[in-house]
């Protein structure tokens, strides 16, 4: 695991999300920048001194050397986002794996410069747009796909946050998200703007292809709330609003998508219902956890109806598919397109991130005109 | 009342809200263009023949020939929206007080104009843009306005409705709504966009001064789906959807507020609650008919808390508001800016709601293009 | 009307209620055993003085004395607890229908008189346990019957308050309602508990025909809190509880039901809904003003779904029942047994209301031990 | 760990449960009384054959003469209920710590039994009535003994499920908990009453002295349904009822208090709401992971507001706080009484549950008398 020392938020979330299911066992890491709190991180981890390092160059470098049965399957990157490309390039180079938190990179350019890397590689790379691993987003999609909704005429996706314009303050951990250098292009749009696009053609199985744009900055230093007009494929219209100034919200990421037969709605603070609407009978509320949901739903779950899942077990279904997909790599098997291994955010989706970023700041930037995402 | 024959859906509501509170009484009426109909509608009311009437012009020549205490103090218009003007064109000439169903007119120009009816005659002129007469929505209202939620940044207001795919074909009642020469310019966003227009302007005290929108056209006739990017005073931004192709969807009416101290979250289908939201303690779950509440809630309350109000008791605040201010008029009194009599949407209103309309109609058109309101 | 002078709380819902669907007038009253009280209601409500009693004794023969078409179809029955069975008793003697608030009388032995007299009266007598208005309390009593559930298995009937402990004092409008000459014998029971018990009944179709109580009184007058354990027809098993000492609640009247095949669900504070579940697929939201609603629901809604119906619609749908039941009588028409006229409580519900409040207190004073209901 | 062959429920849980906040590894384990199962199940959890035993007797012996760093720290016993006993007595005579499921024996005597070899052991004794590991619930206990609620007058605490009904047949795995041998006296009250009522003594710190009951058995083998009055100490009143008869719910357990002052309200099936209600202002919603939250609720969170913590992560705390206790205990560390590492159930917990499901079915035998649980 590259980043990640204790205190950070981040960092744990990956480590529960990775131990939950036993099949991920930590076996080394760099920490942070400060070699102290590396090697601190990794004692209160029980790994060995030897396995903890000051840089992650040294981390590479030193467990590439390994024999093959004591070397990680695959990295973990949690650090600040400036580090995600280059730890994750640097990954690659020595034959690893790469399983990165969002976003890839700082803009669009270093996003497909990045995926040339993993082509040419051959290596998988998984990003962590936790939020399409709950089950009852998969199952969203499982009944769009399945035509259940019929053609998807419009969508809504939103996801305010409240904590900017009560936390910030110099010095404090969160600060560097709205410092241009070290998160990207974009604050609010990249960070969690980004999980609301991905969450939206994830749900819907349609790309955003073109987008009017307001970004706003009411604390003075990076956008902090965008509000977007969408056009996807198949001539579906979208509303796309995210934010960290809406005082007193939480993470409330939600989806709302209205086809010809049917709606359907999912809150992640109450993410173990999904609502099904229709026009001549009852709404009918999904469960996790119940017989009667489709595979994708069904082979995630960790527990029975009733007894919700959370935040951990849906970032532990990222991580449990990208293992499985490196395992069937290593044991050469073909996997089936629909098979749930292959169930997780590539770096294509790293790729339209950005290109979504940008849309936005540019369409913004231009009157609201209508701006077409680059090609991911 | 001029319009609202049986069987039709919003001259009934008119009448349930008139009557409940046990003030206005209705006496007379042109209850359609069918003039049997309108009879027939007059005896199932238990009015004498001699107060029905075939047309508008008729009832409102004869009833303007009856001695004051026989006379309406005002006249109601629930006709389909062409008729909305020159039923309360005739009205004000004859020196009645105007009620009307929304909208006022058919576009902004003869909004003004209808306006300028209204100041000459000076009679007054009442909308129905009955969702203000939650109490809730009057909680919101005075909460911001006592500047609990601090300087408003951001409004997101919602109206999506499903009835239009299932419902509509030729020789329905509703057909109307969809025939440009019957309702005016603009579908759904003339007839449900301007109740999330006047909603949020009445909540946040604070008038959209410019917009950028994409109109949708799903099913064949008018506008049909609206998604808005606004611009409000102070610098406040917002977004506002509506929408007639939701699947599923009821009447979702709902606004949700941010400002620099708090939130505020308000749903048409659950109306009896208020979901204020704070940065650093728990959200609180306002509720009518408690005593907590600020005057404009507490005075148009019908029943205690936990005893549901609903849609025509805020419909019924509209009229009872109208009514008292009309008898403060006949009285001769001055009423205080904030009495709860003058609590009710006005010509100013009307006007606003079609500079909306034409707003939203005209940057749709050009590129999303951002676009000033007209002087309302 | 008898009782309902202004400031009160139930008689305003009354006139409300029975004024909102334009078909019941009301034309005289004696509003208050003080006589000046009684005048000035009448005056407010537009009533000639002629018609504003200071006794009811004085009302019913003044009114049983006008020729048939001024004279009331029925007499509304609004006083405190008290009065309601005098009223009844001297309205039946005049040849008047009666629709009386609840409870009908003190004790279960008056109720059975006023069954005798009701009987040999011929008359229609009517009770206002409203809470059976609402639509979808009548579409929970529709999907049983048609055995969507199966055999009812459980009941659970919930109706806390939260009132007493803040409101009451010496000299306040309530402090009837914990008196026991004034309110009868059962103060919380008998309040509110037998709505909980009728709600049941009526929902399920079955009757308690034993029960194990536990009353307490924490405020030192009367009972203010009751916990039951219910065995009703069919091997059907329940729990009833109901308090006024349940801090923070408002009429949180609530009941959920589980037979064989599915259960269902219904709140006051949130009317409109009503939730199915089953073993093997999704929950279902029943939405009131909907099209696949039974006809009982369908019969009475005053608005289409997403309009929300409140606590004064259900009651006039008691009103209009009984009025149009009246009709029927007047007209000498035969109705149906399942005509929507004939919905509404009537004396046997009354005589079973009193019937548990008095096992309640039995069962409560005798170790809990199980307690059958007088028979009703 | 003693149980928990692959395809079972709990194991898996609790596995997940000890796993997820990197502080407790697993060693070994007699996974199933089928010695290939217990292999198997040893395989797939990558443990070493030679730490994986066919039956417990064999690992407890195998385990103790490893040398102490190799040693588990303690026992997790997670097989059907009536091996629960002999696996802790086996436990505790070798020298372990022991962490079992619940019911911690099959009736009240053993309970007391099982008491006196864990005094006398000297060690520590656990038990997961996993629910009282939720963050919110542990502020409802904390806010409750910081006096906000003032004295406590009422409990409601319910257990609702429907699996029952649909789910079992001979030679399913759930089979046993309707067989009185292999799940002990009491079926529902057992398996899911005792849960209902360790949450309620844990979240008011009142004991129920006395209660009167209502057990069913609609199924056809042990009670299915149970319905209880309590009254607890202090003098405060209650209602207790659970069931596996109801059919649609999920593992709907839920608990709502009254004190003078306020009442609370908290659902599993949405674990991160706490909604406390006051009787003269606004209800609150107080929310997981928030800054607000006093000390246990704040020190047991895994993921900021917002990101929904869920069955596995309350699980955790169990873990986690014993698994610190036994850390106290090696490291000789006396720990203050309000320590987070002794807020976990332990053997006391364990007789009283039985003491609850002897009054239970004692009471219901005699009419629902009034009978006190025995000393616990």
């Amino acid at each position: 695991m590259i980043g990640g020392g204790v205190g950070g938020f981040i960092g744990a979330i990956h480590r529960m999300a990775a131990a939950m299911d036993l099949q991920i066992e930590l076996v080394s890491g760099a920490f942070s920048s400060d070699a102290e709190r590396s090697r601190e991180t990794g004692s209160q981890l029980f790994l060995p001194p030897s396995r903890t390092y000051p840089t992650f160059e040294e981390m590479i470098r030193g467990e590439s050397t390994l024999p093959s049965e004591q070397r990680p399957d695959f990295i973990a990157i949690v650090t600040p986002n400036h580090l995600h490309l280059p730890a994750a390039q640097f990954s690659l180079q020595h034959g690893f794996h790469v399983l990165s938190d969002k976003p890839a990179t700082l803009n669009f350019n270093d996003a497909k410069a990045l995926r040339e890397s993993v082509k040419k590689s051959g290596l998988l790379y998984g990003l962590t747009h936790n939020y399409t691993g709950y089950p009852m987003v998969k199952e969203a999609r499982h009944l769009i796909r399945s035509g259940k909704l019929g053609r998807i005429r419009k969508v809504v996706v939103e996801y305010p946050q409240g904590w900017l314009p009560i936390r910030l303050a110099a010095g404090q951990k969160q600060i560097w998200r709205t410092d241009l250098k070290l998160s990207g292009v974009g604050g609010c749009v990249a960070d969690i703007g980004t999980h609301a696009e991905n969450l939206a053609e994830y749900v819907t199985g349609l790309k955003i292809h073109e987008l009017a744009a307001d970004a706003s900055n009411f604390m003075g230093r990076l956008d902090d709330d965008i509000n977007v007009l969408l056009h996807l494929e198949n001539n579906a219209k979208g509303v796309l609003h995210t934010s960290q100034i809406c005082v007193g919200e939480e993470n409330n990421l939600n989806i709302r998508v209205w086809g010809e037969l049917g709606g359907l709605e999912w809150h992640q603070t109450e993410p173990n219902t999904l609502l099904l609407k229709w026009p001549d009978r009852p709404a009918e509320r999904y469960r996790a956890g119940t017989r009667y949901l489709g595979p994708a739903a069904r082979s995630c779950a960790h527990t029975p109806a009733g007894h919700p899942e959370g935040f951990i077990e849906a970032f532990a279904n990222i991580y449990i598919n990208f293992a499985n997909h490196i395992r069937a790599v290593q044991d050469g098997r073909n996997l089936a397109e629909d098979d749930p291994a292959l169930d997780y955010p590539k770096i294509d989706d790293a790729v339209r991130g950005m290109a979504f970023v940008e849309a936005v700041l540019e369409s913004s930037a231009a009157n609201a005109k209508w701006t077409r995402l680059g090609i991911g």
